[in-house]
């Protein structure tokens, strides 16, 4: 006899995450400084300088746990996003979130619905309870095809990323809340902005702020420091909602489920505008050299309200070789075969990363 | 209609965690330099000055999200513990290895057996599955009651938590390996050593390595670097036991479940033999003067082969009383009054904090 694991665990896959440099320099024996990672969304200006100092600041404490309640934290998002205390919770980041959210609710007998290319820990997350997946037809979230499976299958789960990752098209407002509307009140819909900043800069119609959604009870707002806010490498995640179902998901949150330092770093970046316009001025710029690129090699682009961009060829290229030449020339970015689309993601980086990533681009 | 959580949900209690010192200066109004925190096993010499320095030097990385496949970690552990690196799961403290072992092999027709009073999360996270607690009649380990429950209820583990928190008290090597030996390989066995190392220096017959025990299929041992390593915040623990229960294990386990930093830190701490080692001699000298304190006071004390100590009192003293006196004086210890014991626990700390405990606790 040996130990019997539970049944859901045959069905799961593991999360591919971007390939990290020092497994290109190991792998293919390029010197770190001429590997350019484009692949995992990372804020191409770096760490703000203010919680840096933060983070040297915090140097020798790293022997105490945090203080877990996240006190200063959650005082510090209620106050940005006009919220209470008891509306947040705090996870490493928002992917514990929709983890707490998957355990909380689902069970063998539950579907989720997502569109057709989201999130990929969605599925893993449900999977994991042992749910069934729904996808709507298109990439796009569609209202009409959202609450059309809403009807006939009633999904205990509805995700709305938007905007969309990983092909970084948005939703607009009064979508989201048509199916809001749509839903009935024993679904639950998870509104997930970790993009939301860079949607916000681009077409305000396209985005929506988490106490506009918060008072619907079957409602929560996920929302991350690891990408306008550069924390990346902290997890740091928040969902938003109303405290009856704040109350429930904190029931699956372990203890000191952030390191005293991501905390100390989250409390100081949340106040960090400055550094959050600084980022979004210069992805705004630079996203612009992504789509002439692509206008100029005649190929298309889905127009993008995060902080990457896609590039969706025809059947005369092949995201896979492109994707296996540029990482052998030590550009890392994401190949979307995965996902079924003949496509590639790419972060849109700091100008030197990005013509280092089209210099490459013309030699594939 | 509203969502309808899983029915798990309704028994969950979370993890009364340590109060922080930031509450203690919130409800009280005491300075944060007269506040004395011996609750959470925290290292008290601090963070090591290599992790500190390694922390200081990545301060401007915390954007670039972690080597998810923690290859140089894993490494360093390997190395360290003579195993093999796919013999290692990482996990946000050894917490998470608990939560992903719960998670792989419990449901609602499983029951867990633990020692009376032990680590809190077995429960917690047993309990979150839907599973039953089975308890031996003892808070000590005793190998007898281990094995009556385990031929009685054949649970689907058995957590040997040695040396035992919040008790202090340890298993001797060879009571392990006879319960080992009695129980069926369909039965995990979980060996917690998260204060392993200081069992160690005090009693090698009351320690063992990983690759004593790893060769049994039904058998991982959890390790941290939050108590002799003094990594306490950055949440960094690992699970050793053989390949294909690893496999398993790495099923549950969400990308980037350990911050760059704590990488970072794990990776630097893992190699700094010299910091343990002054963090054990402090202590073994400190304890000393807790043992003293108690004959002196005519009240009993647990053997401690952990980095704390737990004082038991007759029906004269009463640990809630004492712990409320002296948290008022804001000395922090843990009252052990909710795992059904008269008795407190104090961390063992450095020789100033501990003459603020002993004043303080003469004027209780």
């Amino acid at each position: 006899m040996s130990i019997k694991f539970n049944s859901v665990l045959e069905n799961i896959k593991s999360y591919e995450a971007g390939k990290p440099i020092e497994l290109v320099v190991r792998e293919f024996g390029i010197a770190p400084e001429r590997v350019v990672k484009l692949a995992s969304n990372e804020n191409p200006i770096g760490t703000s300088p203010a919680v840096a100092q933060t983070i040297r600041d915090s140097a020798t404490k790293a022997h105490l746990y945090p203080d877990d309640s996240f006190f200063q934290l959650k005082e510090a998002l209620a106050k940005k996003f006009e919220v209470e205390s008891n509306n947040i919770i705090i996870g490493a980041g928002s992917d514990q979130v929709l983890e707490f959210i998957s355990r909380a609710v689902l069970d063998e007998n539950s579907s989720v619905l997502m569109s057709a290319v989201t999130f990929a820990m969605y599925e893993i997350y449900a999977k994991q309870m042992g749910a069934t997946i729904l996808r709507t037809p298109s990439y796009q979230h569609k209202v009409d095809e959202f609450i059309s499976e809403y009807q006939k299958y009633k999904p205990k789960i509805i995700y709305l990323c938007t905007p969309n990752n990983p092909t970084g098209d948005g939703m607009r407002r009064d979508d989201v809340f048509k199916i809001i509307e749509a839903v009935g009140s024993d679904t639950l819909i998870v509104v997930d902005g970790a993009y939301m900043e860079y949607a916000k800069a681009k077409d305000i119609e396209y985005s929506l702020e988490p106490k506009d959604i918060m008072n619907y009870p079957n409602v929560i707002y996920l929302g991350t420091f690891s990408k306008a806010y550069g924390l990346g490498g902290m997890r740091v995640g928040y969902g938003i909602a109303n405290p009856a179902l704040i109350e429930q998901l904190y029931k699956m949150r372990p203890p000191f489920n952030i390191s005293s330092l991501s905390l100390a770093s989250a409390i100081v970046a949340c106040g960090d505008d400055e550094f959050v316009a600084e980022s979004i001025a210069l992805h705004t710029e630079q996203i612009k050299r992504y789509e002439e690129f692509a206008t100029s090699q005649g190929f298309e682009y889905i127009d993008s309200y995060t902080n990457f961009i896609t590039y969706i060829f025809d059947d005369s290229m092949d995201s896979s070789y492109i994707s296996d030449e540029l990482l052998k020339r030590g550009v890392i970015i994401r190949n979307l075969a995965s996902y079924g689309m003949n496509a590639i993601r790419i972060t849109v980086g700091t100008p030197k990363q990005n013509d280092i990533f089209f210099d490459n681009f013309l030699l594939v």
